[in-house]
């Protein structure tokens, strides 16, 4: 049982830091979103897509998370207000952000003028699901390509979306992907999912996915004011 | 430290339950590969293709590992001399095979009579290449639409394969990989990698695929009756 003990300590510590982190966020009026998936699924394009849609009304931060490598982050350093890098290789924890990862990434972000922080996980569908990061929002992009049949095999993450965005719209002619069994079977798992169907490459659906974080930023403002008020 | 110190416990724990498996495959002369890949790369497809090529030569059984659900395994269970699925959720280790669940596989296994055995890890590139299992040789499948750049940001799993096979080739001129750039990084990593180029969809390359596992079970099955000899 000692392991099992271990792991529930360090849930329990992980659980902590992510409700303090997300108590810095809000001081500082900064909304966050943890956007999960397999690798190659298009976390980075997505958070590129979403930059370019909305950096004109809002300052938007990127804390990248990756095993290995920076590629990511110099794909995105000249579109967003501020990108911090985390590398997860020979981290305790190699598969996934985990909160105190993020306490450090924001000590070295402006928090001041950020107002919308992407957060993106390691490419990993098990994992990520078990560390909040002090996020506000979680969002699972699965990709066409890798088969309507991931919410059956990797139940958890789905479970705990807020958004399910749905990638790869283009390749749909070239792939068998069922989406309403693909979306029922999320919707058994997580009634409250929203669904965005995208393709990050010819810019389909990016609009409503935009749309739906805007609102979503603003109800978010409107709570931490009346709150504070 | 404490935790270090444990997952280093765990981990020479799972070293020597998998030298034991291996001593086992071996004296039953059960040639075993674990076949590791991002969720949807092709994992359940390149093997119903490889039992449907070498069937009428081996006998095959196939180690089904999911975070949940019994899908691929139901998807083989007609095809291969046995199947055995291991669900990981709720397992300390959710992200991977590790050795003692394949130590409980092969107890329900009919060792005896099998002569191929095709291990699906869970889909993941970070967690299964930290395990052994008791194979003899690792495959990695990476399928185009993940991109090029998997190598680069998922090292540890591609340094360690003797084996990567670039899955769903029939999407090459909807996607965009550079298969050369891919190579290079990888052999960058391990010189010693074989790759295949295949579509599990159209069947291309599987037949390259099939030929060097036959060579290889044949070599280690010399080498193991020079060994006792």
């Amino acid at each position: 049982m000692r392991k099992i003990e271990i792991v529930q300590n360090i849930m329990e510590a992980n659980d902590s830091i992510a409700a303090r982190n997300q108590g810095l966020l809000d001081k500082h009026g900064v909304f966050a979103i943890n956007i999960m998936s397999s690798p190659g699924a298009g976390k980075t394009s997505l958070i590129l897509q979403t930059i370019a849609k909305l950096k004109n009304k809002l300052s938007i931060a990127v804390i990248e998370g990756d095993v290995a490598s920076t590629i990511d982050a110099e794909k995105i350093e000249s579109h967003a207000a501020a990108v911090v890098q985390i590398n997860t290789r020979n981290m305790p924890e190699s598969c996934s952000l985990i909160a105190n990862m993020i306490d450090c990434a924001l000590k070295n972000l402006p928090l001041g003028n950020i107002e919308l922080l992407l957060i993106e996980n390691v490419g990993n569908l098990i994992c990520p699901s078990e560390f909040a990061l002090g996020e506000h929002k979680r969002v699972v992009i699965s990709s066409l390509p890798e088969g309507d049949d991931k919410p059956i095999k990797y139940p958890m993450i789905f479970a705990d979306a807020d958004a399910v965005v749905i990638n790869k719209l283009d390749l749909l002619p070239y792939v068998d992907f069922d989406i309403p069994a693909f979306r029922h079977t999320v919707e058994g798992l997580n009634p409250r999912a929203k669904f965005f169907e995208v393709s990050c490459k010819t810019g389909t659906g990016i609009e409503d996915w935009c749309a739906w974080l805007s609102d979503e930023i603003e109800n978010h403002t409107h709570k931490i004011m009346n709150k504070g008020g």
